[in-house]
């Protein structure tokens, strides 16, 4: 446990306190991790607003969580209906009880039945709001996502050639990057072509021709932390049609850029970009949100999105996506990662955004 | 849609008749893969008792699906309240719902309240049921699965070298897993010397001594199918006590895979390999599951564990992985994958059991 882990559940359970929440069921391992800095694929932070967690685990873990977790209780799981008595036991000062949304039904509802004498609430929005502030040595790790996930881009833009399938420039980016010793933050998604318009296209045997595009969807992994870029190449002379779409998903980018800084509600920067690409006649083509908040995992919250209100703060990290898909014709999405600072954002994303590759 | 995948709903509605569930919700991507053949990270596929299913999904995928899967009704996702209202239209005929048990708690209760006046089961065990029986396509990518993996296995057997970290032997594995074309299907583990007593160790800067063992507990995907095998390698001169806990577990793993045989009941598999390391001594070190059900994802029902009474039958695919960790000291695993025959079982791991790499 480093300090800011700790920090991480006092701010916690401050939230609890505010929010009259007496306990926490934490079963997510991505937030397991986000409070303890332990990976494992089982266990359960179970956490009161007052005093030291309790983490559960099976015997695979017991050995790793005692040498990681030093100072925390650690107890193995018990056979189920036993563990649930034990948590009943606990409960009975408990009125409120919160869990993540993401848990399963599966798990949920034995927990509810144990514990039906106290109400469950959905603590997801207690979490992500914590989560969306990134601390500095989280912006750092960003930071660097984001700096290998260009240099990897440079790379690749060497590499990739008209001729070569997407399973082939797939195979080329997932050699390069263990080259490097990183991992992917999503699978990349590689459009040759009219594929674009499959905004998230599954690489296939399709051949990238000459005199055609290629959209790049892809991230990378630096200490547990996500990055996110697309961009939309062309190979050979672009034509008209691409430069005119391009263009236009350009400026809503560069739009939606300038007016992020903290205070503005997110809805209100996806609805700059949004509106760019409506006055231009295509607002049909552009029906996905505009962006998503990025750390330990690739899509986090607030979203630039037509319903979320969350007001921008400097800290949080946030795709700037838009992006135009007209059937048969042309994909183009062009994608940053902006860090919001005090007085407006950072471009986390350093690729050029117009890349004409001759052939 | 292929005709495999056609008879899979086929046959899934078959137990929706016998078992009087009007309707299935199925919003697993794993779930929705198996029985469409397509992959989306968004989607739901609505199975009527009779008829045929509806699949939803959001803007990026709808031109995919459309292009996959020809015949069957595509429909994009409505705003959540509108598309609440929609199935709750459908809802009046039906009295008894299923959903899957590691459906999210945000997207499950929802549903229960839309449609309120509707029994809902979980239906996971009715799916894991159809899923536990491979057919021949399923086996034959599995066992390519197991062949893929046994030969990146042996490539890796001539790169590890005594002064090695996990963590360079990590950035091998990916190295060659993607010069192969493959992807893992889990992040493979390795423990060098006594990290192999914590059986999940994730790999660190560790660094592999002469004389000391390695566990590699690894398995790649083809075709979306898994593979998953453990071996404990010994670089160097084994130690008396290595090669003790070594045969013991090969004796376990040996036993377990001789009973192996249709009508047997999997806690009894369990038994029988826990049952040689208890009488050896080591039975609190042995604290784990014998094994579990492999396919489209690496850990499937039913599995070898003291709980599970499925009887076995032809075209299951379980691992059998006995193991024992004692802190401090060593940390020995053996795995291979099982295929249930008519008569016993076929081992589709081909990588010898005892492995010594001098050093």
């Amino acid at each position: 446990m480093t300090p800011e882990h700790l920090k991480r559940i006092e701010k916690l359970q401050t939230s609890m306190a505010a929010a009259n929440v007496d306990a926490i069921f934490l079963y997510s391992a991505i937030n397991r991790h986000y409070f303890t800095g332990l990976t494992t694929s089982n266990g359960l932070l179970l956490i009161e607003q007052q005093g030291a967690p309790v983490f559960y685990t099976d015997f695979r873990y017991i050995e790793v969580a005692n040498r990681v977790l030093k100072g925390m209780e650690i107890k193995k799981f018990k056979p189920a209906k036993e563990q649930l008595a034990d948590y009943a036991a606990c409960a009975k000062n408990w009125k409120t009880i919160g869990y993540e949304g993401n848990l399963t039904v599966a798990q949920f509802l034995p927990l509810q039945e144990a514990m039906s004498s106290a109400k469950w609430i959905s603590i997801s929005t207690m979490v992500s709001a914590l989560r969306s502030i990134k601390s500095a040595d989280e912006i750092d790790a960003i930071r660097r996502s984001a700096t290998a996930n260009d240099a990897l881009f440079a790379d690749l833009m060497d590499t990739f050639k008209v001729g070569m399938s997407e399973l082939e420039m797939l195979r080329h980016f997932r050699m390069k990057l263990a080259a490097r010793g990183l991992s992917e933050s999503f699978s990349p998604i590689l459009c040759a072509g009219v594929n674009a318009v499959e905004c998230h296209h599954e690489p296939d045997a399709t051949v990238l021709q000459p005199n055609s595009e290629l959209l790049i969807d892809m991230g990378v992994l630096v200490d547990g932390y996500c990055s996110d870029m697309t961009r939309t190449v062309f190979f050979g002379e672009p034509t008209a049609r691409f430069r005119e779409i391009h263009d236009i998903v350009l400026q809503a980018n560069q739009a939606a850029q300038a007016a992020v800084k903290p205070g503005v509600r997110c809805c209100d920067i996806d609805a700059t970009a949004r509106n760019i690409i409506k006055a231009h006649g295509y607002g049909d083509y552009f029906d996905h949100a505009l962006g998503h908040s990025v750390g330990l995992e690739v899509h986090e919250q607030p979203s630039f999105s037509a319903t979320c209100e969350t007001l921008l703060e400097p800290g949080m990290i946030i795709t700037n996506e838009p992006g135009i898909y007209i059937p048969g014709d042309v994909g183009v999405r062009i994608e940053d990662l902006l860090l919001v600072t005090e007085t407006g954002c950072e471009v986390l994303s350093h690729t050029p955004h117009e890349i004409v590759i001759p052939c």
